[in-house]
């Protein structure tokens, strides 16, 4: 699950923090199995995020790959992603709640907040050297 | 523009970094003028986030508090938001392209991705003492 971290050959056109540059979407994984204390600490991240009225919309639903479920979160991905995809020690589905708990009314930011809680997850991950890696 | 930074006062209950801690959206700014380089360094931050078929959807329009459209900018927003939101250095909206560019077919994820790099502008802000505070 250790990434080759690729800082030295990216630029930026202007300087930013290190930790945006080597986060990355690699698709080559070792099939390491995370530990329950790096995955809870990647949904701590995702969960301070902001959010409208902070209705935290995001949900997150994830598969070990030594866990039951695991073939059925396989089964949810494409072809094309399948083939690397099956290496990684977790499959993670991010949805999020259409309405706002506290009036049931619509949000017209739940995916907006949800993708903004995702990045979280993603640079904390960066930062542990853990690879993760977004697929729609 | 500078926060007081409130690390002291909150605490997680798994380990993630400070920079996850440490930003907030207060509604409290002085006015102060944002320079070029910070604000470039906000949007280049943005601009490293992953997006699906890496379309990079977002766009972001903006006006400092000293531009000419800048009166524009705050009619955009509610009441109860101007009231602070009127001693920003800038004001900033994002926006997010609907259709891939590659072939204009309906993209599920612009608004997920948009957040995504929202979450990269705030996050470097924070660690910048800028303070970024999300309004929809």
């Amino acid at each position: 699950m250790s990434n080759t971290k690729p800082e030295n050959t990216r630029k930026t056109d202007y300087k930013i923090n290190s930790i945006f540059v080597n986060r990355w979407s690699p698709r080559s994984m070792t099939g390491e199995e995370i530990s329950d204390d790096d995955l809870m600490s990647l949904f701590e991240a995702a969960r301070w995020s902001p959010s409208s009225f902070n209705n935290q919309p995001w949900r997150f639903i994830y598969s070990k790959r030594t866990g039951s479920e695991w073939s059925k979160f396989l089964d949810l991905l494409n072809e094309g992603n399948r083939i690397w995809a099956k290496e990684a020690g977790v499959l993670v589905v991010i949805i999020s709640r259409k309405n706002f708990e506290y009036n049931e009314k619509p949000s017209i930011t739940h995916q907006f907040d949800a993708g903004a809680a995702w990045k979280n997850l993603a640079l904390e991950a960066s930062i542990r050297g853990i690879v993760a890696h977004g697929m729609q």
